[in-house]
């Protein structure tokens, strides 16, 4: 199979040159969200859109086409040289493939790379979210100056993706970086994956959210019986007593305004996020963690429990040398990371890519 | 500084031949073991001494460089392309540092690769055992045919090996590899490395002879006050009744035999093992797992123990696709996999060489 020319210049070629721009998409199952990226990593344009998961891949097909359609048409005269795709699922490079998308129905298999290619005609590269916001971090953020570290991605879940010598580390089977289910108690809570006690069973929203509720709710009852009616925790003020709304923002925030409760459930998520990460850094012997997600910068006293965590567990040989840094790049990751596939895939180990 | 040249050709050269035979070096802590090999991994002569590990690396280097006189007057003739060594402890590639190797008294970081260079004028490499184990089964072993695999090396400790496209992943530091410091139990018991709940800490030599020695006290003592006087285990009676000569062979043997508590010992230790081992396989997404060391294929209970309980933790996309496999070198292959360190280096990723 040839690979497809694009607009303006030979593929090859204008996946070489210095200059020219690329469109990064970010695929979400709630929104597409994309832009044109320049080289130096500044997002010219964007634009963003309902992914309609819920109507099966023709549609999200038709959103995330319209999408790019309405950056090429922002970007008439510039030279766009490709297109980057971060989708959930696993990814297979050969073609795009992303398999069983989590939250998008009927979706199982899908050559989404082909079908985007068919329509307008050049390169696109797709690759798994979670590898693509760490290609962003290597190329513009907490990762720029690292040859070799390791991205973690702690939100809904816990995701992972590892750079080494500046290239994602996707293994042979295109499914590498799932350091969430790296177990830290094999007794432990069951987990969404299967198994039992993988570090997104204790520190994922859904698990750290729940957990928080578990605490509370025996000090609400006793805050009930005694007299003095003392706040029992700036979490149940900030959602007006309602706790199916606490959330790791919530969490956050509460912590941010002092609260002991609050500060205490991150700062034992930190510790138990360090123990799974120490782990895996004792596999791959790699020195620095560049954490992103739900976290904040502004939680500081997570980024320092997860580091020391980490040092109190990993081996002698690393001790002390291990540092831990927050993500720079937010919520444009996903842009930026996508667009920078157009541009750094080139000798990846694992891409088999079309000749 | 520039490399020195062998005796016969110029290092470069003869590194590329697809002739030639390679001294391989197995140092332990009690016994250096060294053989010369052909390309195809027949071992024509071998030599072993005791290391006296106890009497300082100068003592160390001596024996070292005795087997290898030995083997360089056996080999009058033929065409030694240069030396091998696999090493314990973390290994620095260039120049061959090893630092702290465990057992070894007054080692903190010696330059070994220089050492033997310096003596022998020709190419020495160096370079961690687990991954010189490793690095044998992929030559000549139950790697032969496939370029990923993980390989466990679990005798008195637990270590690793990760293949990667034929080579060894050493990462940036060259302390890559180590599984049985993969925590199971953040809350589990003391590792030697100073943390909680490691593999190593589970099924290393030490800990499994103590948990089965735990395990039978309390029978023992029942025993001893049932008018009955049952045997409890054949573990007792192959230690002629004295526990403390319990280890991992003995355990194998009794269960070999047909003794019920060996064989749950030891499955119980493959399911804990095959616990940390998924952990691995999701962070890296590898399907083949080659386990060597004390444990034999005899004990093909086990191996089946580590299968099932991976396939029971590791993620869908993975899920019925992993097999775990036996190494085949046994004892030969610290000797093999330093020999053919002469070979395969080249290329490798992380091998920062004399010009």
């Amino acid at each position: 199979m040839s690979r497809e020319l694009p607009r303006h210049k030979e593929a090859g070629l204008a996946r070489h040159t210095e200059g020219g721009q690329a469109i990064g998409v970010d695929l979400g199952a709630t929104t597409v969200k994309a832009g044109i990226v320049s080289r130096e990593g500044n997002i010219l344009a964007n634009y963003s859109i309902e992914t309609h998961a819920d109507k099966g891949p023709t549609a999200v097909i038709r959103q995330i086409s319209f999408t790019i359609h309405q950056l090429l048409n922002q970007s008439k005269g510039t030279d766009i040289v490709g297109i980057g795709i971060g989708s959930p699922g696993v990814v297979a490079l050969d073609g795009g493939v992303v398999r069983y998308p989590p939250n998008f129905s009927a979706w199982t298999e899908v050559s989404l790379g082909d079908e985007i290619r068919k329509e307008f005609r050049m390169s696109v590269d797709v690759e798994n979210d979670a590898n693509v916001a760490a290609l962003a971090e290597a190329a513009f953020g907490a990762g720029k100056n690292e040859k070799n570290f390791l991205f973690v991605i702690w939100g809904t879940g816990v995701g992972g993706g590892i750079i080494l010598n500046g290239k994602i580390y996707r293994g042979p089977y295109g499914g590498a970086g799932e350091i969430g289910h790296v177990t830290i108690d094999y007794n432990g809570p069951p987990c969404g994956c299967g198994s039992y006690g993988c570090i997104e069973a204790y520190v994922g929203q859904r698990y750290l959210s729940q957990r928080t509720r578990d605490r509370l709710k025996p000090l609400l009852d006793a805050a009930e019986q005694s007299p003095s009616k003392k706040p029992v925790s700036k979490i149940v003020e900030l959602v007006g007593g309602n706790l199916d709304l606490i959330e790791p923002r919530v969490i956050s925030l509460a912590a941010q305004q002092g609260d002991p409760l609050a500060h205490e459930m991150l700062e034992e998520a930190g510790t138990l996020l360090g123990i799974g990460i120490a782990s895996v850094l004792n596999v791959l012997d790699l020195r620095l963690v560049i954490v992103g997600g739900g976290i904040s910068a502004a939680d500081e006293f997570v980024f320092k429990a997860i580091e020391r965590s980490i040092h109190s567990r990993v081996l002698k040989s690393s001790k002390g040398k291990i540092r831990v840094a927050p993500a720079q790049l937010g919520n444009m990751a996903g842009i930026l990371g996508a667009a920078s596939l157009v541009w750094m895939h080139e000798g990846e180990e694992y891409v088999q890519r079309h000749p």
